[in-house]
């Protein structure tokens, strides 16, 4: 296990706000790990609806999440709000690597850290396509790669 | 199957706003009944933390579910805000049904409203015991029963 | 409240076995109220589905809960199997009203009950639509309301 | 993103059956990414569970994950039976690194690996404690880094 350094909200471009659920908290009375999973994806999936590159219902193309990981450094639970930062480490020609960061309501260093991986896909086929030069332009402001 | 009236803002007490999540849309793009559920809790039992009723982690009494409801008139969905309202139809000496409305942002009728019926219980022995005259008294603004 | 007395196995028609899942557990240390739905969904679909009477990716009509509800009389809890019994206690034009007993494995006596009211809709209007005779022969064994 | 190869079946020491669920599957009409990880806890915690090791409610210890991953090479679904593969990669004073492959009946190539990593520690205090020499022995034939 190689363990990462908590971010801070300085490393991220974005933010959505999350609220909490009863059953997040799990039999040890904190948010079960595979919570944060569910949060990174709205958080990264909310953003892309309100933008416009997403249209869950009827586009063509779609984004699926081929890797994902995480790492817990202090207990998220209910009842709290959650700051989901994000930004982008890396894309390709299909392919997004987002960085997710989970802030407690007033914290300055992660809770807990973690990345997508998504992968454009024709929905149909669901085979990898190009994304689009428009998509590449709205989701510049969350690039930390220095890349365009 | 009885079908009930849709109610409005006006019926309820008390407003909790949550958040959806991604993946609370199932195959078929809207929010899975489950879920409806999943904010039932969230409304009542934040409430009562917030209140100072329930203790989670570490309170000699919790409350139990032991029935619950929904009637479904309207989708909700992912991305949206889903406002929770909250009030309590009946109480009786270890036992409470509250009655929860979800409006879509902006809605003034539910889309969808339902009952849990929670019973207040000896953490360790899981026995009912009887609601303490505080819990009643913190919690008299929400009922529409007409008692005390 | 009202209720109900628990149903034994021999009240079913059908059952499917579940797998339970570590996070089914709540902070109470049993399943969730919640996840009793998932279970109902899971036997009255995945039956659906075996019978060849949903094809929840491509069908022309597809079945949306209207309604449901659940009495929880002990509790079910990870690790173990759940026993899910089916039956059909009225079946409409296009309304069908599933009850599901939930057993652990070994009792006979349902630990939690409830039902599912699901409507026959159109895909992509989602108006209501008839349920096909052959469906109707198909869902035969488990009715016992008598009707045919 | 650096992408492994898929394991097979052979590469697994033990392995546990886990039913699928209605609302497993998401939107795109296959398992949501976060069920993944549902998966992966229950065929942990469910071994640990079987063999003593874990008592989820009263231990004097318990594993908290703070470290998770997962790869998704190809679509799981429901319905359909999924086969959890387990090994131990790492095993530390205090914590242990988990592989789980997931199969969909009847394949030999993983659809989806991953792996967790579980922190023994004090349920009061949350810290780390070494784990116990007959944790260690039970756990022995899970290990495929050769040490003992």
């Amino acid at each position: 296990m190689t363990r990462p350094t908590p971010k801070t909200r300085a490393d991220f471009a974005h933010f959505e706000t999350l609220t909490t659920r009863w059953f997040d908290n799990d039999i040890y009375g904190h948010m079960n790990n595979t919570v944060h999973y569910q949060l990174f994806d709205t958080a990264v999936n909310g953003h892309l609806v309100a933008k416009g590159i997403l249209d869950m219902a009827a586009g063509e193309h779609v984004f699926l999440v081929v890797q994902s990981g995480c790492d817990y450094f202090q207990e998220l639970a209910f009842p709290g709000v959650v700051h989901a930062g994000l930004r982008i480490a890396r894309m390709g020609n299909s392919a997004i690597t987002y960085e997710i960061g989970l802030f407690m309501d007033g914290a300055d260093t992660a809770a807990a850290q973690g990345h997508l991986v998504h992968v454009n896909v024709d929905r149909a086929t669901k085979r990898p396509v190009p994304i689009s030069p428009s998509a590449r332009e709205i989701l510049r402001p969350l690039r930390v790669d220095g890349a365009v």
